[in-house]
């Protein structure tokens, strides 16, 4: 049995606790299953009021779903004893705008004026999809989902400025209708697509090349569905420049005590 | 025909223009039906990353609709042309937490470091429930909906620290299920009730004497049903104690350009 088989018995306080004491470095994938994961990004409090002023206008593709207090690495409404330095398996660290390192735990770079932010990614839908049985393409194959550049200009917030990244998922209209019906019950995970159908109405050239992830095919009776991607933010922090900068490297997210289905509850979360 | 009548007919950006040349200084239950209208906070900008973080730790007593640049009057996200210094027809200010003024225009004390917000209010959901052929038992006897300082604490951030204000209105249980269906739909107008039936078990000890808002009758075939209220964020303002900051007066509210049944649509929300 793999660790990774071990883990998915687990509850995400001791999955976190296994990555804290560096018994686990791999991608959360299908990890703590019906719980919340999250995308991150740290940057410094000088930062913190427009990065919030572009979630809030860019609910889609930037769910936010928690932010800690100035200085504090705890996340006390996402989870019990989350220390958010040492609690993610990889994280990318970024200096003014520019990729510099990938590393493990955080604990020597921390700054006294960090805020931490967590959003809400497609893996919880993704879930809800599945037990829906509907079929998604990239997990039956294995692979990245597709990712494109868009030409939907997010609503910018000081130096937060971009265009929406946008994931593709090929379903049939019958699935598309209903994939639609259930991720419109998780605003925190991206909610509804943005787009469906013709892929240039918004900008994407030639859909067979994904600007991130891999390539999927689309058969003759499906359509492409586009969601809002949380590569939207990095894509605004990198035009934002902050002096230092860091997120999770993609597929290795911060496992959150919040159940997906649990949306805007307020202080009962868990 | 009164004032109220014409404007009634009217769309968002003529209500807030008679608003804004004096024309109109009542409260705006009613008037551009299908829209959201908005509670408001202004305050300097020391103050706007803990309120950002008290609105998103609290989603259903604080759901943020909208937050200005600073010092810019304007909210483009909400709507064309607003100028929040003059579209509302009356304002309260309040100077180290005490109320001290109520005003039709605040051009005059605008600093260069105000941040504005707008929270959703019940108005939305009200309008969705009443359509759907329940009773709004305020409503109908034309006084103010009830409310009561609960024991439910909101999360708190930096100064701003307080319990929840809940709204209560009294209904059968069929209308009280399917209330809680239609507002589910509206987690950006308090969403969901946070209770029903026993008002102790959320620290109420006299259902009959409001905190704030007219007495109501519960019939003996009716239970209550509490929502988080838009007073919440004003006791947790007046908690936090900032030099200046203005509110809406009660009642008298911003009107947006935002369709009520359009949350969370990002940047194309008009």
């Amino acid at each position: 049995m793999t660790i990774r088989d071990e883990l998915q018995k687990l509850s995400p306080v001791d999955v976190r606790a296994a990555i804290r004491r560096g018994a686990y470095q791999y991608d959360t994938a299908g990890l703590a299953g019906g719980y919340i994961q999250g995308n991150l990004a740290i940057m410094p409090a000088d930062y913190a009021t427009d990065f919030l002023r572009f979630c809030q206008r860019n609910p889609k593709p930037c769910p936010l779903v928690g932010v800690s207090d100035t200085g504090d690495p705890h996340l006390p409404t996402l989870g019990q004893d989350i220390d958010i330095r040492t609690d993610v398996p990889k994280y990318k660290v970024f200096r003014n705008g520019d990729y510099q390192d990938l590393v493990t735990d955080i604990t020597d770079i921390w700054q006294d004026d960090f805020v931490t932010f967590v959003l809400g990614c497609s893996f919880s839908f993704e879930e809800a999809l599945i037990e829906d049985g509907i079929e998604i393409r990239h997990i039956t194959k294995g692979s990245t989902v597709p990712m494109f550049r868009s030409n939907i200009q997010a609503v910018p917030a000081g130096p937060f400025t971009g265009e929406y990244v946008v994931s593709m998922r090929p379903m049939k209209a019958k699935d598309a209708i209903r994939a639609i019906e259930i991720t419109s019950r998780f605003p925190e995970a991206h909610g509804t697509p943005v787009h469906l159908g013709d892929p240039r109405q918004i900008g994407i050239q030639d859909i067979s090349t994904p600007d991130f992830g891999d390539p999927i095919t689309i058969e003759s009776d499906e359509i492409p569905v586009f969601w809002a991607c949380g590569v939207t933010p990095q894509v605004a922090i990198s035009n934002a420049k902050p002096s230092i900068c860091i997120t999770h490297a993609p597929g290795y997210m911060l496992i959150t005590d919040i159940p997906s289905a649990n949306v805007g509850r307020g202080p009962d979360k868990f």
